[in-house]
């Protein structure tokens, strides 16, 4: 569809704003020979990210994430991409290319495969796993086929040829991507930051620069750590900091790190071996991640080092190291049932070392805040991480080392990716830094379309309407935002029902209105209130029924009169909800029943 | 009332846990003669600061303050004090002192006035100003006076004689309490921090030192930055790093910060006027607050300097500073109208700076992302404070000012107030460093009573009921807890209501269920199961009525058929209303109305 003026106020497309709309035909797409990139989520929040390559009759994607709503969006478990673009393009789907195995990269795969067949799904061995073991959970492992891939794999259709390249970030086996198209090439480096002494996989220098040297028409980078200066610490230093710190814990020590960290958790757990503890794992994800780290020799302590929560008892507490879930305070996750006293086989005592190797994901800070001070309160010595203290380190550029990349790619174009819009801002000025030009610059939203034509890019005069789809449990259907709307009047005002029974032959109201409320007001203490209210209303509808009138007006009827009322009453604006039961239909209901 | 055993399981009175309950005798209160100091809120949470001292039959208060709730309390303003002792005690009420203007020790004043007669409120200059415009805004100016107090002042009552000390905190006019009783003497500091070069009235070091050398018995002690190392940035660099910034602004500025920082606020404006720019000021408490601040003479650019609205489009944009709330991120406060383009004067033109003197609250980190967002998308430039810039310092004293409070004051026994719980454990970690010995460090929950008898103190074996009560509005009779929890699954799941129109005479179904939902699903993907659940509670409900029923018994047969159906078909639990309309009454109704 053609590119709206309301794109333009928001500051989408910025580059328009100055174009008269005379011009706009010079930006218009030629569907034959021309490569266009856009992204279904991505740009513009941290998570789903889902970035497309569509060139005439192939469209290949690259990573299928989901994102974590925050508490605003009532009861939303996941907030998936919009997947109408692919479902209406279907057969031109080719690939779908998974760069790592984070959530908010491989989250979606279980609905994208209730829209969209797809083939074959191409992973790094550690996302690989993750990904069987969710398509095993949502008992979809039969649909589609996971093609193994690493830095030396291609995946080739008509028109792409695509190529990898290592990079570190904080899980293991993490690519980024070599896209050559008709039109140019282009790097998408998915998550990364730059280790000089890293554990695991180091970032392959030498691609990169050969790429650089060959020339990259476009580059789209991670942007989530845009707004931090400098260098990230490095994976060593806060393995040896762990080391140290279970050296120096008297009692029983007990790790949370992000499960999905295998490289971090292997640390932990080899610094735990080093000081002659056993190890016991608690909680679902890490328990399942320990096992396929197991399986893919990430993790490679000795069996006998492993003990069951059972186990524990046997042994003096200086000997036990406990790695659990639940650094991010989430409330279901191992360490908030075991600082609640709610775990089945851990208690808190006093003397007990909880370490975080971790940060708190912004939004979080509420909820990590409560699990330490609980922690506190039952005896714990909780050791948090600290600019001081080196117990976790990120997985995601910083300036320096952003500025590292586009030094050894020297892209043409660049887009910045994955962040919020006051980091992909900040990610473009710190592109034209190092030199990319600023009108090569884009800083998109998601649904809008980069062409490539010639190694040239410019943004195009249309764009794909997208949407954020709200999942509750595992429905892939979603919800739409007028259901997140109501939960916000609920949560925040509660709701009251009306209900009065009418028989519309007779124009008279059978039942007065009686009325129900919930998460309103107390009903104790408001008993003369709804009482006022019922009168209220019914006074209203009288004089409403001397006329002729529908159940629409009566619904109106019965809003109108009361909405404002209970808001001068309590100062407040539930969900009023009419419920109008026309007596005719029971009365010959009725009579149908007792003649039977 | 006793002390229960599960005040231990939670850690609560954690000396007592060693104590056989044969001795607790030994912890009782002798009423008449013993000096009893409590929290009614403060303790184990940021807010709501309320601290009572108490002997034989008076009572003194000091401060009372509101707790900004979480995301989790659905709709609720503010969380208040439990008064439920106060107004059983009503009598013994002599005097509420208060400390400082912030609304965690000033804003439930009008809530208690519900409760409690006052005759005197006592307050410094400042505070008494923000006390006056609130009690003015509830309509209850009447109801107490309040008395300016300063550090010269004493009040005494027959126990107690009370004098004060000016400390440095983040508002104007803040003093530290010290209470003499029979029983000892007793500092509570109210929030402060040292800054050696302030802004504003300075620390009266002389005091707190020659207090300290007199005796003190007990320190109470604000504990909001007990976990923060070092000492505090000054306001003097703020002041100076703000002048720079202003300096080097080229278009128009905008200034978000906490409104009650009216020195601050003041740095801001003289910064703005001496780089020869005309100051506007948007957002309600910041307008009251410049309000006070100029007739108090805190505020002191000239009339000439400030411009309204409509008069800003007749200045070129470099002559402009614009000073604005919702520096939190506040929804509905100037800055994120500003942002979102719906200010009635404002909006931002693309070369505008905003520059935050502040720093986000904890839990409020996302929100405050949310307009940062907001403001780069339409163009703005936007400054945050960091550890290089210096734009916003705290108001609370980190752990080497604790520290030196402590070394001044040199008491005998140490409670930590105002803190969540980890926070008054590492306060009190601090305080044995300084000399405090472990056993007279007392870390209480709200409610819990320590009693001072001949300067040595000990935690009762009794303590006070005390509850959070939740005000959604302005009406101090709160909401309960079963309000809130309504909400909450309302929120996350929604709700379904079921209409069904009886005759208990006849033992007949009148009308079939009919169901109504909110924020359950989308009603138009469902209809399918509304009408198949509609189906299953008719059968459940047939099936019942077909021996004798009660309504209670026919309202859990709605629920315990509806709800598995609903949770196997959507995994979800709504709240179920059930609506049983019995139509005897009904028709009997008509009767009488065609009677008529």
């Amino acid at each position: 569809m053609k590119r709206k003026e309301s794109d333009h106020a928001v500051g989408r497309g910025l580059r328009y704003s100055t174009v008269p709309e005379s011009e706009y035909e010079k930006y218009a797409i030629r569907h034959e020979t021309d490569t266009l990139i856009y992204a279904l989520g991505g740009l513009g929040e941290v998570g789903k990210n889902m970035y497309c390559y569509e060139h005439n009759d192939e469209i290949v994607i690259v990573d299928c994430g989901v994102l974590f709503p925050d508490a605003e969006l009532m009861g939303v478990d996941y907030v998936i991409p919009d997947f109408t673009y692919l479902q209406k393009n279907q057969a031109k789907i080719k690939a779908l290319i998974i760069t790592h195995g984070h959530e908010d990269h491989i989250g979606s795969i279980p609905f994208l495969l209730q829209y969209v067949h797809l083939k074959e799904i191409y992973a790094p061995r550690f996302a690989k796993a993750l990904i069987e073991k969710k398509l095993e959970e949502h008992r979809l492992s039969r649909s589609v086929k996971i093609i193994e891939i690493n830095s030396d794999s291609r995946v080739t259709t008509n028109y792409f040829n695509i190529g990898f390249f290592n990079t570190v970030h904080s899980i293991p086996d993490s690519l980024g991507v070599l896209i050559n198209t008709p039109n140019g090439r282009i790097i998408e480096t998915g998550d990364f930051r730059f280790d000089l002494t890293p554990i695991g996989t180091n970032s392959d220098y030498q691609k990169m620069a050969y790429m650089g040297q060959v020339g990259i028409t476009l580059l789209m980078s991670d942007s989530t750590n845009s707004q931090v200066p400098g260098f990230s610490i490095s994976e060593k230093k806060v393995a040896s900091a762990i080391l140290e710190q279970i050296r120096k814990t008297p009692g029983r020590l007990l790790v949370s790190t992000f499960a999905s960290n295998v490289l971090r958790l292997n640390q932990i757990l080899e610094a735990a071996v080093a000081c002659d503890r056993k190890v016991a794992v608690f909680g679902r994800s890490m328990e399942n991640v320990v096992e396929i780290g197991r399986k893919l020799g990430i993790v490679k302590i000795p069996d006998s080092s492993f003990i069951s929560g059972n186990e524990m008892n046997t042994l003096p507490a200086n000997k036990i190291c406990i790695v659990c879930t639940g650094s991010q305070g989430e409330p279901m996750a191992a360490l908030s049932r075991i600082a609640n006293g709610t775990h089945k086989f851990l208690k808190i005592i006093p003397g007990d070392t909880v370490l975080f190797s971790s940060n708190p994901i912004p939004g979080n800070g509420v909820s990590v805040s409560a699990v330490v001070n609980q922690l506190t309160r039952v005896g714990a010595n909780v050791v948090v991480n600290s600019p001081l203290t080196s117990f976790h380190t990120t997985g995601h550029a910083p300036q320096e080392e952003q500025k590292l990349m586009l030094n050894l790619v020297k892209p043409k174009y660049f887009m910045p990716m994955h962040g919020e819009y006051k980091m992909l801002v900040t990610h473009a000025s710190t592109a034209q830094e190092t030199g990319v030009k600023k009108d090569n610059c884009f800083i998109c939203s998601n649904g809008d379309i980069i062409v490539m034509r010639d190694e040239e890019c410019f943004i195009a005069n249309e764009r794909i309407e997208v949407d954020s789809i709200y999942v509750d449990g595992n429905d892939a259907s979603g919800l739409s935002t007028s259901v997140i709307k109501d939960r916000q009047i609920l949560a925040n005002n509660g709701l009251v029902a009306v209900i009065v029974s009418i028989d519309s032959r007779y124009n008279k109201i059978l039942c007065r209105p009686s009325i129900v409320s919930r998460g309103f007001i107390h009903i104790k203490e408001s008993q003369t209130t709804i009482k006022e209210a019922e009168l209220v209303v019914y006074e209203a509808l009288k004089k409403k029924m001397q006329q002729r009138t529908t159940f629409g007006e009566l619904k109106n009827c019965i809003r109108s009169s009361l909405e404002p009322f209970l808001f001068q009453k309590t100062n407040r604006n539930p969900i009023v909800i009419p419920v109008i039961l026309n007596q005719k239909v029971a009365m010959e209901e009725l009579q149908q029943k007792s003649s039977k």
